[in-house]
């Protein structure tokens, strides 16, 4: 690891992995999956979008800004754009895809296939999907992720896009039940999980219970704005930021009505286990397991 | 058990409690702790009223109602007055407590300790503990429940007031953390649980999360509106009413930085049981078990 190192990075280093897979020879930075909560500090401190930078190559760092979310694509592609320069990335592109075929763009396949790090702006998660699923540009940024070629964030509608069913959108104040969220399919990026995102600032509790009651077989994920889950390649997720990451597992759970029930009579769920995740705090989305420093085993 | 009973007792009945502390001899009925979650219907169906009105003795019940956490104690009180009336109570009294001294009334103590059933008003939960809390009347009040001898109801701040802690206030919004959530010493009906009412209505998870990493020997039980947590004698409750009775448990909790971050950094909690429960859910706060007819294990 020749690339400079932030202070966020060396911290992350202290703490050993001894389960983490060994990064392909040549590479100068460990990639990440970056879920972000949406309105991540753009302005002061950067912690989350510095790490980004820092994972995707610092100042060696090729990047892509995927602005298909935002019917302003042009101004949120600039924003993050000026935001990666003034760090010193090398080169920095935004993918500013506005209708499927461009998808197919030879261009942008490129530079994609080229890139150290993609970044996927807020938005609209249903958009976003239907410019770019299954399109080749989506393809090879998938492909490459999960091959831990590159570190791929997604902030707020990108963070969303993140698992293999996704929260299209919803409602709050009101009991879980069914027809308080809309579901369909995400891009598959982290299959594990349903991603809730601005989560307790817009009171989504609720409508996550509602997702997991229905999607038993996933792991709820709610975050919080200005926050991150950075998934480590062997599954692990270190929180970073300013709130809470909080993590719904329906693994012990022993009843639901949901397959009884109409679409908005309350749901039940018995046992569920979750977490409430803040900065340095890990898990694994695979073992579903928080991992405890030993010093820090306060309740008997 | 000599009253006409209402369907919903009849259901209740139905399932049958081999743990069920006998009744003291003579009693008509069995009487209950009724923790309702706000807004329950005054209309149409009433359930949660009818109920309260049936574990209180139906026509031969002897109701109190006190509207002291109210600020229009006189409008409160004549509106559920007249709903009981309506039932066919054989006797209502408001127990129109408007400063300490009241709490000391001889009439009201003798109307309460003759009476069958007492009615908690919404309204503030503060202005009621502090009119209130260990007056003769309450103290009347409260042991008479605790032995069995009257069905309590409370309704909004007449829920919020049943634990020892209480949640005085709070916010929404938020990550967890504790400036979000004010405690302060409820009635100690029912002293294993800190309870939050209106509870998804109005996004309460953040604080009632909140409270739990505080106090962490506390059972959390978040409340819906027009929702009731019926606690029977040996400590089962029973969910009736529209919405949802949201149980968090931090009896298995491993790690909390509660003791150890300023009020506004967020909160961690590790390991929290939740169980969300709807309308005929049973669950023990003394075992901290849901109680689970054997028909019902569809998740394997």
């Amino acid at each position: 690891m020749k690339v400079p190192r932030t202070k966020t990075m060396l911290q992350m280093k202290s703490q050993s992995h001894p389960q983490q897979v060994k990064e392909p020879q040549g590479r100068q930075t460990k990639t990440a999956i970056m879920i972000i909560g949406g309105a991540e500090d753009k302005v002061h401190g950067r912690e989350i979008l510095h790490t980004f930078f820092a994972r995707a190559g610092s100042r060696a760092a090729k990047i892509a800004i995927v602005p298909s979310a935002s019917r302003e694509p042009g101004a949120i592609g600039e924003r993050y754009w000026r935001i990666f320069a003034e760090m010193g990335a090398k080169e920095i592109k935004a993918i500013d895809i506005r209708d499927r075929a461009q998808g197919d763009d030879q261009q942008w396949k490129e530079y994609v296939a080229n890139c150290t790090g993609v970044f996927i702006t807020g938005g609209d998660q249903l958009r976003l999907c239907g410019l770019l699923a299954d399109t080749p540009v989506m393809e090879i940024i998938r492909s490459r992720t999960l091959a831990g070629e590159i570190t791929l964030a997604g902030t707020s509608a990108g963070a969303a896009v993140m698992g293999q069913d996704m929260i299209a959108g919803g409602g709050s104040g009101e009991y879980p039940n069914r027809s308080l969220v809309d579901l369909t399919t995400g891009l598959g990026i982290v299959p594990e999980v349903i991603v809730d995102q601005h989560f307790y600032n817009r009171n989504r509790m609720g409508r996550l219970m509602s997702a997991i009651a229905i999607f038993r077989y996933r792991l709820g994920m709610g975050i919080d704005e200005d926050t991150c889950a950075l998934v480590e390649r062997d599954g692990t997720i270190v929180v970073m930021g300013k709130g809470t990451v909080t993590i719904v597992d329906p693994g012990e759970m022993e009843y639901t009505n949901e397959p009884y029930v109409t679409a908005t009579d309350p749901l039940s769920a018995y046992n569920l286990r979750v977490h409430i995740l803040s900065h340095g705090d890990r898990y694994n989305i695979r073992s579903r397991k928080v991992i405890m420093p030993e010093h820090r085993k306060n309740v008997s």
